[in-house]
């Protein structure tokens, strides 16, 4: 019964971490389409209480500086000229109740008749579980224009390190 | 005996769960090579057979419409041309057999040397399993040209209401 | 006992299915962030010690000629410059320790104060599983530009043949 028991426990884990890898990625699938809604609330809540947003060296810290940041004049211009954040598949690393995640994005803007392509960029999460639920604590995201921070950044995704 | 029962139904259950959300991923991420190759019946065969694709405003019912849409001229000589649907990661809610996703896209064709974005797009789809498969009951689409239908389908998506 | 027992084994085989597919994603959503980062290591090691990358008609066969291309001259002046190899959510058929798995990407490169996209293409991978770990045998890719090829590679993924 014990052999029977370690079995059953270790099917268990194993759930409990495709659980966790599928809750990241939807956490991070969901930051194009609530920026793009102009949704300051659901933005935020994508982070911890005090998480920190740091793009190419403007650094937001709590979820107050997410919200103010898709509130902003600026931000509300892009949403209402049309824009499109969209950020592909993550590569994910979960360890216990600590995870990091890297992926990379294209940001369009409505252009004429159609878009243009505004930026390129690098993402690295590092996130944690809260109460039973994932939360980024600390989002990176660098411009690919040739910064060697950003290729920094996806490599230390790529090895699931902080 | 009763309570490793139990435990081993939640355990199949939450499987099964990670098992709809994989293959609702799949169906959706089936679209764009789909259309991209011009085939009709692998797009068709992703929706109910009387599945509905509302695209702003352009409403198709049933497999026929959208057969009938990938086999048209307009569409075939995208293809022709060289055209990409790019669909990006979805954020996936199940509710038993039924189940609401969200993401977004970007269309871009073949134009001179490289290509051009011709849409950045904002999708919610309704989804059912019909004999143990899931296939789309209603996909609406709006592009993000700051039209807040575009907004409120991602908002609706995001909290996985229809 | 017996009917317990399969009931485990069948939901075990389920899980391990599950990580597969997840295994398989987590490696192909790899490509991007190695070669934007321009990590020869990192991209020639997704593939098997003899896998294949046939792009366009440019066959390279081993890790040592993927690694040749990532630290060429042309590849390390698109990383220079800025570029972003962006591959969308895979579609993937795992058949025992043989996969098959089918993607769209965008590759843009830094142009002014923004990004032109560069090429469309479809993408094709076989793949197998090597001391229990999934890699690349071959991966075929053809531009989005009309190519027929492009489309049967499109058809072929999505019905998980070689």
């Amino acid at each position: 019964m014990t052999d029977r028991q370690t079995e059953f426990d270790d099917l268990a884990a194993r759930l409990r971490r495709l659980e966790d890898d599928r809750d990241i990625r939807q956490l991070i699938a969901s930051y194009g389409p609530a920026v793009d809604a102009g949704d300051p609330d659901a933005a935020a809540g994508l982070w911890a209480t005090d998480g920190i947003y740091d793009v190419d060296g403007w650094r937001m810290e709590g979820r107050a500086d997410i919200r103010a940041m898709v509130s902003s004049e600026a931000h509300q211009n892009l949403v209402a000229k049309g824009c499109c954040h969209f950020l592909g598949p993550c590569v994910v690393t979960v360890t216990g109740d600590e995870a990091v995640a890297v992926c990379e994005s294209l940001v369009v803007v409505r252009d004429g008749d159609g878009y243009r392509v505004w930026r390129a960029t690098a993402h690295h999460f590092a996130l944690r579980r809260v109460d039973d639920q994932w939360q980024i604590t600390t989002r990176t995201s660098r411009v690919l224009n040739g910064n060697p921070d950003a290729h920094t950044l996806l490599t230390k995704g790529l090895a699931g390190s902080l």
